[in-house]
């Protein structure tokens, strides 16, 4: 019987990684990247998005990537779905799992769906249905959840608000992302705590991006407040309309890494993810922010130097 | 009358920033830089190291930029030396602080400078003397503290040891260095526990580095022990020889800018800090590792997008 994990890390990188990138990722290499992620021990994966293909052209192959990956027993093959649309394509092209994705800010929400955040609650009532009467999992993520690049931190009450609607609806699991990169530790600790009085922890993921280097620290206070499932990407993938040349989403091989580190189990194989992330700069034209896809694991020790050999002699 | 920081940072870039730059950065404009730093808030800046000019090209001007610096009263400009002629060199250049520096491991020790550990310590006793007779104040560093790159971790008893040999010199601070960032949350918070049983939180500094993504992590692990004082770089330079393209020094800028989301005051100038790194790509020629010189400010929010005005309208 396989260990459980001490810390559930959830793959993110061919939706949330991949739809910022300029460059065109062909469909068989999503295919061949998402494969590669069924082997290295992930139980969740999130393939895709199912949006409007002018609004986020790199993931308009979503059914055809979805439809074509060699699925694993036991692994959840994610779809974000921002609409009802969105939601009847993703379940033709058979996910496992939809992730109805609203913002806390009003002004965010609208500038990422065009929907104000009480119309998104609409919609996904009848999302919701629609996912009930499928039989497929229901996730509810509230992104802005601790700060908006246009409105700045937004009140946990608004936050928490979002969480117990999605809980009306039935969702199986919430998530609280940060979009752009504006949570700190204390923020994330006490509103960690606060979510995790109305659901279990293993119903809570946080979706952390590094954009102001604090992800793993965001991690660290998560995780110490109860926390134990992350969202992340392969090399950090992943970016910010706002902050050109800053990084993205937490980095997976980093944060395995920690947790390997600090005797934490993932469950995941190390060595295959710094592997597959060392494909990336070539597959995308650009350096990843990743550190440990450039430093190698921690105990990866380097041979004694012939000088200091010398000395010894 | 100045309010008490929360959390004191201490600037090495000058020093542990520039040691690994291969570009020339000419004397003038290293004045610049610390002379700038003296206005940030510090009160405390490592200007430089006095070590062979063979070793470490990058420093050989160590004697003329501590001479030539404007010294602001109250900031103790700190001089890195590792051997007894590094701090002569230091006292006739009127530094205010000796910093000697070992390495726990012994292998890293003689790549560093040449001496098994037990030959360090024999020397610093005659350097601790010097120091005293001479008035100035004396700190004593660990590197390798969490961990060598070419024997891997170092027991915490071997630190300890060091850390109370360095005591028993009558120093007036202790470092514990990561210095290739081997460092991980829960190994800090248990060595911290230890050490802050032997000397008070204002003689030890916590110097980490970023190589594997861990930097904040670690300060938030050390700060929650009871650690309140921190080594860093603006824009995260410095970097590990072993780790080509990974990060360096943790980022000045990144730190204060977690330290003040969290309420927690460091006394520091953070958009001076801000303007200040964003000028050392065009210094160095590479980009730099810091994140919050790229994204801003967590608050620097963004205007509401043209469409979301449309929509509201």
């Amino acid at each position: 019987m396989k260990e459980q994990p001490d810390i559930v890390i959830q793959e993110v990188s061919p939706r949330d990684g991949l739809q910022i990138e300029p460059t065109w990722v062909p469909t068989e290499e999503k295919i061949r990247l998402i494969d590669a992620f069924s082997t290295m021990g992930f139980s969740r994966i999130e393939v895709s998005s199912f949006v409007s293909p002018k609004a986020i052209p790199a993931l308009r192959d979503a059914a055809e990537v979805f439809t074509r990956i060699r699925r694993t027993p036991g692994i959840i093959y994610v779809a974000l779905v921002p609409n009802m649309k969105g939601a009847e394509n993703a379940l033709a092209a058979d996910a496992d799992e939809l992730n109805m994705v609203m913002s806390a800010s009003d002004t965010h929400n609208l500038a990422n769906v065009r929907m104000q955040g009480a119309e998104s609650l609409r919609v996904f009532a009848d999302v919701a249905k629609l996912g009930k009467s499928s039989g497929v999992l229901l996730n509810g993520s509230v992104a802005t959840a601790f700060g908006c690049p246009f409105e700045g931190r937004q009140a946990p009450e608004r936050v928490l608000e979002i969480v117990r609607r999605y809980l009306d609806l039935g969702v199986d699991g919430i998530t609280l992302a940060d979009t752009t990169g504006m949570a700190n530790p204390a923020q994330v600790a006490a509103l960690v705590e606060r979510v995790l009085a109305l659901i279990p922890p293993a119903a809570l993921t946080l979706h952390f991006h590094n954009t102001r280097g604090l992800g793993l620290a965001n991690v660290l206070a998560a995780y110490n407040k109860g926390a134990w499932r992350f969202d992340s990407a392969l090399g950090g993938l992943g970016g910010c309309p706002f902050a050109p040349g800053a990084s993205g989403n937490i980095c997976t091989e980093d944060l395995a890494n920690m947790a390997h580190d600090m005797d934490l189990k993932t469950g995941l194989d190390l060595p295959a993810l710094i592997a597959e992330a060392r494909k990336l700069p070539a597959l995308l034209g650009h350096d990843m922010p990743g550190q440990v896809m450039k430093a190698g694991r921690t105990l990866d020790l380097h041979p004694t130097p012939a000088a200091v050999k010398a000395l010894l002699a």
